[in-house]
């Protein structure tokens, strides 16, 4: 299928990003992005870290990968546009995964520090893909300020628990005018394959695979998932039923 | 992955079955069995068809697949156990997908015949693969009778449902000591995805490709949903957590 | 409402039906009963304790509420049989709830069995209850052997799991010639209700209300459950959509 | 149980909240509202509707209930303070249920101007309980800015669908330092019911009520789901499990 996916202006093959964080180890970590397929591999930014952590992440990945700053942990538009330029300065790199936390405990999204931080960062010229609830109206916002994509959470960044809510993940991908990537909560390959099937032009995970007992194997399986779900929405599925259908010819069985 | 499944004797590269019916035509019906990676293709047998419908069917598919005969229809043991005798004889072919249908509405398997017929194909001598609903205490009654596998139901034959009980198939999957099969249900390519996440050997389905928009490029789908799954199952999933984990270090903020 | 129930001749004003296994003390098991409303209690028979357990429960429970003698923990329909005959023997009473029980791990109803002693029983003069699984073909079997009622599970006994396939019930209840009695697996008053929802006739659960932290406090809330998920039922619910309805008038908004 | 509720002051003895608008005509309303045993009657405020249709309500409704007017179908924050002002000036009445729609398709709570509302109303001498999405982050804001609840939706307005995101409710009522009422998207009892054991502290329904081919037998099916879902959560429920555990005693069985 030629299906190439456009992102902030970047032509990608593959429709899973994939983050760099809470491996076992580097090789680990490298073993897994590569089985995993992505193209594009997200990195956090710290201020203090930026010369010793960022820097060497992006020496190490960039080489092959396409890196994704991301502003994790951040809790004010504030503090994450100013992540976000420290970045671009130090990395010369101009997009950014924007991240703006509304508490430490559920590490979901403040909407509206994340919708200021999107407004200054496009004025500033970035490529912006924001961290964000499945809020519908949200997510237009983001869209109309401007964000390159919109990123809504399937369910908290590390639980596992999948797509929580399917229908108002499906809702934003109806409606939305820019790419829908599915971000946080994906625990296994059917989430993605859900993820994907409800309309999302791409997945975004990190802790499934690398806390996965083999995250290299689980990375495979990611890629898999996408791609399965990606195939599945565009196949046309069948409707659901609640009676049963017969699948082979009803005529001439034996005995009748 | 070194992966080798083996069903009834036969060592298997591929964990999707297939089934040969409802096709829009042959061709669409050959390329996607072609795109599944399938190696199994079930075939229906019906008694006055047999030297037409089956066997033109055999030689159509039997040079580059398995064909699994199924007595899809059947109503009571009798009539099964002679639609596999004439399928053996007429196809020379020695296993079996035993379906037994309670009731022409919900297409649902009838225990109690098909534990019967299940017993006497044993002791005939053919492989059998019965189609059984979701109950624990049906499988392991017909793997004590000599099954070659356990094909539990996801949900009804056509519904496109999925899973309708994912608990109930992963404790069947849990204590088998035969291959579990997922059978009926399946709509999508997360639905095969999960069936494999939940402890499932294999996965069979028929209408969810045949009955799609595009038959081919869903028999794809689903080729990589039971490869994901797979994967997933033996890579050890993350826990599932009913609070976020965050995914980043959290030493170094920016701002902090 | 106006909504006596008919079971096994019996007119009952209540639609729960509640276990007397595993509270506490007696005294806690007594007031809950009486805080659930039920009319009937099911109480377990054991051969060596008939003098002892059995009939000093009847002799507790008998002159306030209707007895339900239950064969749990049988394994074969002979035993099954035997336990009732030695009920109504010892205790004057010819209806009975029918447990054969396929495995001590699932507690999963062997449905073989279960066809057996009820034929078995019915043959002999019983009113038959029979616990079951979801399995629509089984229940069917069962009411044609002239069972009174109908009892598949919601999950499996005492995991507090709810109805865990909704669709199944639905379709026994809207095809069974008898009442559809949701028994096992209720964990709180939400499953309930939703069992009355999907058509069950009535429900009977024990663990839910024996094991909670206040007994009877969870009786009384399942005697709202079943009565919520009655009326709700008969009350004809709104359709699902899957986009938003308003249900406030559109015109005259201010500012418009 | 001597469970009073107190609600911006004001104590409840029903834990349900209901709108006034969409039956079939206003006996069937009062009816249903009798039925449901709320105390609190919504009405949805219009700027030129005032002297009719909101005035007349609440002389129909207001010696026997207490209204709690509501900006249904404002977009902005503007428009919803302008609308409350309007109501507590001809109606006398100090609270409202502050609804700022962000979209007119999926009627989602615009979160921005809804917080913005909240303040301005607040400092205004309002009791304000706005409507909002499933965000924990939005709620804790609105209880920072001085709401008397925070109303999170189960689903779009009307829809039916009930609580769509359980775990999301869940966690906003962990953390909640003000009452949390599900608000929007109950479709039937079981759902009102699953509301309350999430740990709402009320529900607020129109629609299934106003709605269903019964609205009056519906509305005294969400008095008894509410009060299930009350007395379930109280009561502390079983947990759930993944295997069975027998309710009867297991010794003594006959035939062992």
């Amino acid at each position: 299928m030629d299906d190439v996916f456009t992102l902030a202006g970047r032509r990608l093959g593959s429709r899973l990003l994939i983050g760099s964080s809470g491996y076992p180890n580097r090789q680990v970590m490298l073993d897994a992005i590569e089985a995993s397929g992505a193209e594009v591999v997200t990195v956090s930014i710290r201020r203090i870290s930026l010369e010793g952590y960022a820097e060497s992440m992006v020496d190490l990945l960039g080489g092959r990968w396409t890196v994704l700053p991301n502003t994790a942990g951040c809790q004010t538009a504030k503090e994450a546009v100013l992540t976000a330029r420290l970045a671009r300065e130090a990395l010369d790199i101009d997009w950014v995964k924007l991240e703006v936390i509304g508490d430490r405990e559920t590490l979901h999204p403040d909407s509206e520090e994340l919708l200021r931080a999107t407004a200054e960062l496009v004025g500033d010229g970035f490529q912006v893909l924001p961290y964000c609830g499945d809020d519908p109206v949200v997510c237009r916002k983001l869209a109309d300020a401007g964000a390159a994509a919109v990123m809504p959470l399937g369910a908290p960044i590390g639980s596992g628990l999948g797509v929580s809510n399917p229908r108002a993940i499906e809702r934003i991908c109806a409606r939305s005018p820019v790419p829908v990537i599915l971000d946080a909560g994906i625990g296994t390959a059917s989430d993605a394959a859900l993820a994907m099937e409800l309309g999302c032009a791409a997945v975004l995970l990190n802790t499934a695979v690398a806390k996965a007992e083999d995250p290299v194997r689980m990375a495979a399986a990611m890629k898999h998932g996408v791609e399965a779900g990606r195939l599945a929405r565009s196949a046309g599925r069948i409707p659901i039923l609640t009676h049963a259908e017969p699948s082979s010819p009803q005529l001439g069985l034996v005995g009748s």
